[in-house]
């Protein structure tokens, strides 16, 4: 779903969404954070508050709304999250039911917004150190695995960590963990390298999510935590009333990559 | 040659060198930072500053001497390069030809001191953050290998890379790679990992120097840039004179290891 839309700002990406724009965000407003969007009543939002807390690297938190309020003026003093995604998806008892462009009409005074960090910020950090890739390359979807590396439970919300997958020779693939643990708020340096088996993935042709990006001769599998894994855990804890992004279709905030780094 | 010596500081370490001392320094004055040492005559000096200026990885520069003058404040006050390591290694055209204790006898007006950095530092970070480092716990050399990975070369100095090889666990490797990335003076981050052979190592249970420290099941190997190189350098060199630390007998510095972090 390629996009001509051309958006310099995340305030202008908004603005669009809010327009009626409901594709997909990648390459949209160049250095500005892109965030996954998970929206709870306040009943379950504890619970899941302290999941992300135990889990930061598949779940970096970048904010948390005040219960009822759908603005984020930390992400963007216009931001209302309501309106200014592209798409959402609204979950009842852990099914998919609809794939809303707005939700103002579902929108509750008890509802808690999670903004987690998303690859997109790290990835741009590593193009711009000159790595390749190749998922990019070839225009589709990063490979996401279900692993065997189990999150920390809290409440209702259990289950194995997603991760993502990008082949890299041996010296990219030590620099990228070195870049990308810089940004912790984005899922930080890998959990794993090497053999996908030792967590759990058996076939890397195979992905759970997205495509498969084949191994080149001499490149290790590189594996970061990956933001499927709150979706994954939403829809396994079947919570009554649940809405996040839709697949590709982010919260674009003013906030930029580069202040996400460490140093 | 186990020592049993203590010595809590590099001042004691040098003191005890001067009064006779001639073990190996490994596991004396925790902390502080231990250095390779190479002299060579004015005369070679400039080239192979500008060859460890172009492979900072394995000549990490931690001092280089004024001309003539054995003394290094910048690494300890009291210091004296002629006195204060166990033991030195004296080359004449690339062939080693005595290991004296003391080289007063052999200083000139001139000479020129170039210290180095050295793996001590960075292991002590790893164990420090609970990584095992196996040739440590078996008491023995870390392996260390030559490999098809070309040095830039300034004048007469050139060839290999000389490399370190540690056993590591693919999560202990990712933060063994984050930690020794900030210790840039000091060999900073691997130069490869994985497939030994991509850098020209037929086997690993036959390292060019050191012993061998098998993997165990699920390791990766993690090569970093090692010291020996401008050791094995000098002597394809054949420079006239020059004199070295004998291996395991560094020079002891009043400087921290936790300094050469970069944050």
């Amino acid at each position: 779903m390629a996009s001509v839309i051309h958006a310099r700002t995340g305030r202008e990406v908004r603005r669009l969404a809010r327009e009626g724009f409901s594709g997909h965000t990648a390459g949209l407003a160049p250095g500005y954070v892109q965030g996954n969007l998970v929206i709870l009543p306040e009943r379950e939002a504890f619970d899941f508050l302290r999941f992300c807390q135990r889990n930061p690297k598949p779940c970096p938190l970048l904010a948390v709304s005040e219960p009822g309020d759908p603005h984020l003026p930390a992400l963007g003093e216009d931001l209302d999250l309501r309106t200014d995604l592209p798409r959402y998806r609204l979950w009842r008892e852990g099914a998919l039911v609809d794939e809303p462009t707005d939700i103002r009409h579902l929108w509750r005074s008890d509802l808690v917004a999670f903004v987690l960090g998303c690859s997109f910020s790290f990835e741009e950090a590593l193009l711009q150190a000159g790595i390749r890739l190749r998922h990019l390359e070839c225009g589709c979807n990063v490979p996401m695995y279900r692993t065997t590396i189990a999150c920390a439970p809290a409440g209702p919300f259990k289950g194995p960590m997603v991760v993502s997958m990008r082949p890299l020779s041996p010296a990219d693939a030590i620099r990228a963990i070195v870049i990308t643990a810089r940004f912790p708020a984005v899922h930080g340096a890998p959990v794993h390298l090497g053999d996908p088996r030792a967590i759990g993935i058996a076939d890397l042709d195979r992905p759970d999510y997205g495509d498969p990006v084949p191994l080149e001769p001499g490149e290790l599998p590189v594996f970061w935590a990956c933001g499927v894994t709150p979706q994954a855990v939403l829809e396994a804890a079947r919570v009554p009333f649940a809405i996040t992004h839709a697949p590709g279709c982010m919260l674009v905030t003013d906030r930029r990559n580069s202040e996400l780094a460490l140093a």
